[in-house]
C-alpha cells in the first residue's frame, strides 16, 4: 500500500517571505514535494506549457469546476479566474507524494474548508513575540505608535488561529529546519499512522 | 513571560526498548528534559535521596494525595505505591522546563485523563506495519501462527489510538532524531504558540 502524501499549506501574511522560505525547502536534501499547479482562464504565454505552468481552461469549464467543487479556492483578477483544483491534488496525495502550497491567507482559509487534514503552517514576521514589551522597553516610540503596531499584529494573530503551527520566519534556514521537523512530526501522527497500517 | 514547558510521555508496550530510546534521548546535545520523579511509600535504600530518587512519603501522605487529585496515576505493588505527583510536573513547566515521562501504558492513559495537553508518543516495535503481507510473504509460519501475531499487533495498535504520535523503535538513534523531531513541531503548534503572545 502506498502511504498516502501530506498536503503542506504554507501561509501567512504578504511580504513575510512565503516565497523565500518555498525556494529555499526544495532545495533541501531528501525533499521531493510537488507544487500545486493552478488552473486559469488566461491565455498561455509563449513558452507555457499545460498541466506545467497551468491548467488552462475555458471560462466554462472553469465555472463548471467551480460547481463541481473541484476549486479548492478560486479568485478572479483582471477578468481571468485563478483556482486551485482538487483532482490534481487528490491523485497526486494519492500516488503517495506530498503537495506543497504556498498561498495567500484568503486562499488557505479556503482551502481548510475543504481539506481540513492538510498541514496548514503560518509563517509569522520575526517582531510579533513580546512585541508591546520590546517597543516600550526600546524607548522610541510614541504609545500611539506601539498601540498601532500592537493592533496590527493583533489582526495577524486572529488569522493564525485558524492554522495547526506557527513558524517564525527570523532566518530563513531555521524556518527550514522548523517546517521540515513538523513535517516529519506530522508523517508519525497515530491519524495518518492507524490509516497507512493493513492488519 | 517565561514560555511554559511541554510534558512529553513516552510509552508503549512492555519491551520495545523505551528505556534504551530515553536514556539516548537525554545523552543528545540540545535536550534539558526534567525527569518526573516518582513518589513511593517504600523505605529509602541506602544512598537514596529524597526529592532525587523519589519523593519518600508516608501510607497516609500518599493517600491524600490521591484524594486531593495530586497522583497523575499510581499503582501499588507489594503493598507500596508508587506514582506520579502532578505538583511537581506543573511547577516545572510553568518554570519552563519541558518534562519527560516513560512509562507503561497503563500509566500514560490515566496521566492522558488529567494532563490532555501534553506530547504522548507511542513507542512501536519494528515489525508492525504491514505484519500481515510481510509474514505471508515470508512463508515460514503457519497461518494459525500469523493469525494469532497479527491479533497481538491489533491488540497494540488499540493502545496506540489514545496516543498523538507512533515512533517505530527500528533503529535508536532514528527513533530519536524522530521524537526531537516531534518535540520541536510541538511547540511550534499555534495553540501554544497563542499561549505565549503577550500582544
Amino acid at each position: 500500500m502506498v502511504q498516502r502524501g501530506l498536503l503542506i499549506v504554507l501561509s501567512g501574511p504578504s511580504g513575510v517571505g512565503k516565497g523565500t522560505v518555498r525556494k529555499a525547502i526544495f532545495k533541501e536534501d531528501g525533499v521531493d514535494f510537488r507544487y500545486s499547479i493552478s488552473a486559469t482562464t488566461r491565455k498561455p504565454r509563449p513558452g507555457e506549457v499545460n498541466g506545467q505552468d497551468y491548467f488552462f481552461v475555458t471560462r466554462e469549464e472553469f465555472e463548471d469546476k467551480i460547481q463541481n467543487g473541484d476549486m479548492l479556492e478560486y479568485a478572479e483578477y483582471v477578468n481571468n479566474y485563478y483556482g486551485t483544483p482538487r483532482s490534481f491534488i487528490e491523485e497526486t496525495l494519492a500516488s503517495g507524494h506530498d503537495v506543497f502550497l504556498e498561498i495567500d491567507v484568503q486562499g488557505a482559509l479556503q482551502v481548510k474548508t475543504k481539506m481540513p487534514e492538510g498541514v496548514y503552517i503560518f509563517l509569522t514576521p520575526p517582531d510579533l513575540k513580546n512585541l508591546r514589551s520590546r517597543l516600550v522597553g526600546r524607548g522610541t516610540d510614541s504609545a500611539e505608535v506601539i498601540e498601532k503596531r500592537v493592533a496590527a499584529a493583533k489582526d495577524e494573530l486572529k488569522m493564525m488561529i485558524n492554522y495547526n503551527y506557527a513558524v517564525e520566519n527570523d532566518v530563513v534556514s531555521k524556518a527550514v529546519d522548523r517546517i521540515k521537523a513538523i513535517i516529519t512530526a506530522e508523517r508519525l501522527r497515530v491519524t495518518r499512522v492507524l490509516g497507512e497500517l493493513d492488519n
